[in-house]
């Protein structure tokens, strides 16, 4: 995906944040300029930009944006933080930035969380078996974290090392992540791949065609519980029946190491229309899987396992790398 | 549903076999005409009708109207038994029509098939505690059997009694059964229900908000490994996991005690652009619930439990109910 830049997912001109919108794609490459703290949280609440690393990546150019045109900055960071609730990246880069809300500082963030995904996926690869055929879903590739990838980072090395023969990935319904955006980043980096519905993976495990599942996440507490992409859950009971690894693949961006259990972690519900726009629906945007059912969660700083409580890492502090 | 009588979603008329399109709904109620068995034939595998016992009653219905037109009736077996592959019931159908093809012996298999899903809709309804939230996969509804329905029977039966109070709806991809047709059945009767993405199940298991599964069949056999729509497999995991009855209500006529186990079905591999037009699929129908993960199999016969292999029933035939 040598035409994926991180610069074209997000990026921060003289006056505005500019977003690739995640919306319209594959069919149409269409940017969206955001002008001002306000015009960047619509745009994550409205999923221009989605994914838990680059969420936070956009709302560190946002901060950066209204301290240069002299907006209200607690005002600032209370709009953008609010936009969406499970993900902690988008706190965790707004207070990154508080203390210096320039350019300079955001841009190196974004640098920063793309070198993040390039470690992780080095450590992530190494749990990837030759002839591996992998399973992952939503998208948490270059569009969810600005550029490389988590899980889909990890996925694309050890593809390049010769580990995966297939990628299945789970359509990801309401909203499609991995029917879109991540069948088109495999399609791009020219990686084998399946589009599934996400009810069909369980059935691909018992058939013997799915050797490990690998997922980003959206926020990872004290005790290893993880928020991800609705239906991941689903995939970690499953992949535990079948005896499977279930892998979380995730930068220290992502650590709330403040709240103790999963039973902390705000659950997203998103409008239900866009589950069913003619019958009453409901729409959790994230699930939480227990870190019982975590093989192991990797991050830049490399590969952990139970008890997580003990194993994970401190989240990185931006410029500190 | 007053108005979904047996001869609206299927019935023969002096020239054709007349067919309420299932793909139009809940939009649109549009019937469509079919002249010759290979009309019902082609119907039925573009799922203008489905649902193991609909397509059963479908194909005996075709199969007199090929008889009434002086068509070669083995010949017409065979292009109404190989429309889709797993349901058994479009075999045990014709089997049944095979000796008398006669309209009023079409009309007599369609009748019982409706009465075999009152009887066990009742038994059913005996497994459904009080204040039950019941979840549901696809439609096994009155549209799936040509009237009352098999697992949506059993919650209508139920839900008579004051034992449910509310259904959870798999929307079921790629086709959207449970968004189109199960939603509009419950709205039809006045069931509270709310549709969710296939992979939000498990969690709301894990939030305490389901009581029960219930779904359909497509083919059970003699060990008791019970075909059904894909996604069911996944269900059945998460059910296991959190302690959860996982019910399959189906008729005799879906029972194929000759295949001695789940990995004797052949399932169904559909065109994958309904998955994904734009990118490469893959598209099971059906997946195979094995029946150490099946709580109770239900028919109209009564309530049957592991082992399966002595506790199941034969087939009914036709005319002896």
């Amino acid at each position: 995906m040598e035409d994926l830049t991180p610069s074209r997912i997000v990026r921060l001109e003289d006056d505005a944040v500019v977003l690739l919108d995640q919306r319209r794609l594959p069919e149409d490459e269409v940017e969206l300029r955001c002008a001002s703290a306000t015009e960047v949280a619509d745009a994550i609440r409205d999923m221009v930009i989605r994914g838990a690393p680059a969420i936070g990546v956009a709302a560190a150019y946002g901060y950066a944006l209204a301290a240069s045109r002299g907006e209200d900055l607690d005002e600032a960071f209370e709009t953008l933080a609010s936009t969406r609730p499970t993900a902690v990246n988008l706190r965790w880069a707004l207070e990154e930035m508080r203390p210096e809300p320039t350019r300079e500082r955001a841009q190196a963030l974004h640098e920063e969380e793309v070198e993040r995904c390039r470690r992780m996926a080095s450590h992530a690869a190494e749990l990837v078996s030759p002839g591996s055929r992998v399973l992952t879903h939503c998208n948490a590739g270059a569009l969810a974290t600005g550029g490389y990838g988590t899980a889909l980072g990890a996925v694309r090395r050890a593809w390049e090392q010769g580990l995966v023969t297939h990628v299945w990935v789970g359509e990801t319904r309401p909203r499609l992540q991995g029917a879109r955006l991540t069948a088109w980043e495999l399609e791009t980096l020219g990686i084998p791949s399946s589009v599934i519905a996400d009810g069909a993976a369980a059935s691909l495990m018992a058939a013997g065609e799915v050797d490990c599942v690998l997922t980003g996440a959206d926020r990872i507490v004290a005790n290893g519980d993880t928020a991800n992409k609705i239906g991941t859950y689903a995939l970690a009971i499953a992949a535990r029946h079948h005896g499977l690894p279930f892998i979380v693949v995730a930068p220290t961006s992502t650590l709330d190491l403040a709240t103790e259990t999963g039973a902390g972690i705000p659950i997203e519900e998103r409008d239900p229309t866009e589950v069913s726009e003619r019958f009453p629906a409901r729409n959790p945007a994230f699930d939480v899987t227990p870190a019982a059912l975590i093989t192991a969660i990797v991050t830049e700083v490399g590969v952990h396992r139970a008890p997580y409580r003990t194993s994970l890492p401190m989240p990185a502090r931006s410029g500190s790398t």
